[in-house]
């Protein structure tokens, strides 16, 4: 294939269906979920509130969140035949393996069998990610069968409690809050997009949610904070982070973490999770992470233009709270299914099946070639 | 959501990117493979040799072909952990619950590490799913822990074998060859551009496919075989069948098998699996399925002009040879793996991360609302 594309390179542009989940760029600080700007969300909901705007159309009100946490709560358990799948995992898959075959594998048990069942199956895959991904985790890295229960009021808390073996504090658990509502939502990225296309098919909710962490997996995807971790933790000083980046900047090498597909001037994200990343600097005593990466976010303004995204300062943010940076993207989806599941609802809704066209590029119409003559 | 879709639905006729594979609808009998005729190519060529033109750009010569094939007979065993995994899943499971975690299990314990790696990991799965369902399929619905190496020489007579536990017929081996080359490839249908989205991403070929699964295993996309299969075996004669599809098409009922979304005079591959049905009929001495299937296509054609497409004496001819009704899509898969992964290979070639856009349907930009003030 030496031939270019003829037209429609990743459909940029193009309208693919209606949503009223989210608006990237539009309005307020340039990311709302259902017309609430990410902003508000983050200064003032629970994750758990989030969750419920965007899957179940509307901000809950105390009665409604209550019985929500209380539902997702009672969700956290995993069936034996789920956690031995697990335990069949070795300690060096990819995390995002490990997620994708812990969706489907649940797919099997806990089968969707009629869409009236969409609501029940998201908050349980919603409920049940941190349990598989520690689940996972703990028994590859440490050989403990551990307890997926726990007693935590949110998702944030419980991943961290089951990843560190006792509750979260409070900072650490409204950090991980802030964090998922930042994630939950954004429109039709590639992740979504594939839910969608899935959903198009009439298929089931473990399908889509499979499918969406499959392609999240990609370092164009969601890759983008481990790979900003593994950048910046091996600088030991703001100067030399600063010649580090400007010497990947001469190199054309691409630094992580900067940059976004839609935003053109700032990802809003990045102000919220930063002040936080800042917070927690002060609280463990960093005096070289957070400081390495604001050079780096000002070395690339000064010299690119280019702007921190989301991904940037959640790398710095998870270290501070012990999270293994091999486990960044596995939270992006204990968030982020919340805006798949609220996709696929949408698609099923107003369904027709995704299927576009291609440019053909290949050999033209040819007569069948005996075996003996071929070379 | 009552907003009606504002533009982009389905994507119907829009491109979303070029390909070498095939041709819809375009020449010689409506279907070709990187312009050999389906035609051509299911009269004289072995799947193996079909699938390795999809994989490696070219037909293969003799020598070729036979390294091929040993390769693939080489790789059909499962790993230990994959076996387990498949041991958790009950005989109530989805069928195609089982291809998709199947497939990403196998991602766990045998990672892309490298693109340079994406034929022998597609080698590797085109040669593992007869082997992964009928594992499943043996453990779960007879308690047996069957060998999954066989000496068959193709994909087909493997599978036959393994679900039957003896080698195929000659007969039945040379109708599965026919049946995978006629589901082997098909364009940007929506399982292959589920795999292509993913790959967009540079995201693992176990997560390409494995979310292509998913995708195929909505109603809309292949279950349609399964779907005529549960339709006509219930009819007892071709009168009976007549009565029962002119009563559908007054309670406007869809008829699964018919109709195509590209083809608008005929479906290629139907003509051709027809034929085999028929010989298949032949032989195991129907006197009812094969006639009741003519009887419902003739009935289709003269009331509505619609015609068979590749998937409905599809239903018949696998009925004959043996197989569930339930492991009919799981073929579709068997073969179809062929084509989603050269178009994994394609995107990644020439690669621009799939993302399109949304209309905006949803509420305005509003202020966050405090819990108590909400209803």
């Amino acid at each position: 294939m030496t031939d270019k594309p003829t037209g429609g390179a990743g459909l940029r542009g193009q309208s693919a269906g209606t949503t009223a989940l989210c608006t990237v760029g539009e309005s307020g600080s340039g990311l709302a979920y259902r017309g609430y700007d990410v902003q508000d969300l983050a200064d003032n909901a629970r994750f758990e509130e989030v969750a419920y705007l965007l899957l179940k159309g509307k901000l809950p009100n105390q009665q409604e969140l209550d019985d929500y946490i209380a539902k997702l709560k009672g969700l956290r358990d995993l069936p034996d035949a789920l956690k031995t799948v697990l335990e069949q995992i070795p300690a060096d898959a990819h995390p995002m393996d490990v997620m994708r075959t812990g969706a489907s594998m649940l797919g099997n048990l806990e089968t969707e069998q009629s869409f009236d069942e969409q609501q029940d199956v998201s908050d349980r895959l919603l409920a049940a990610f941190p349990s598989i991904i520690n689940y996972w985790y703990r028994y590859s890295h440490d050989g403990e069968r551990i307890d997926t229960v726990t007693d935590d009021e949110s998702v944030g808390g419980h991943f961290l409690h089951l990843l560190h073996g006792k509750p979260a504090s409070e900072l650490h658990a409204r950090v991980m809050n802030v964090s998922l509502i930042l994630y939950a939502e954004h429109e039709f990225n590639a992740s979504t997009f594939t839910a969608r296309v899935c959903a198009s098919t009439l298929s089931d909710m473990h399908s889509c949610v499979t499918g969406a962490v499959g392609s999240l997996r990609g370092p164009l995807h969601g890759g983008a904070n481990e790979a900003a971790m593994a950048m910046i933790e091996d600088w030991q000083s703001p100067d030399e982070a600063e010649k580090e980046t400007l010497g990947k900047l001469e190199r054309k090498e691409k630094i992580m973490g900067f940059g976004h597909a839609v935003y053109r001037e700032s990802d809003p994200r990045n102000a919220i999770i930063k002040k936080w990343s800042k917070k927690l600097s002060d609280d463990v005593g960093d005096d070289r992470l957070y400081a390495v990466s604001e050079r780096v976010e000002e070395v690339m303004w000064r010299e690119k233009k280019l702007f921190c995204n989301a991904d940037f300062f959640h790398a710095s943010a998870y270290h501070f709270m012990g999270i293994p940076t091999k486990l960044f993207t596995p939270i992006f989806v204990c968030s982020r299914v919340t805006g798949w599941c609220a996709h696929v609802f949408e698609q099923r809704e107003n369904n027709r099946i995704i299927r576009p066209s291609a440019d053909y590029v290949g050999p033209e119409a040819r007569e069948w070639l005996p075996i003996e003559q071929r070379d």
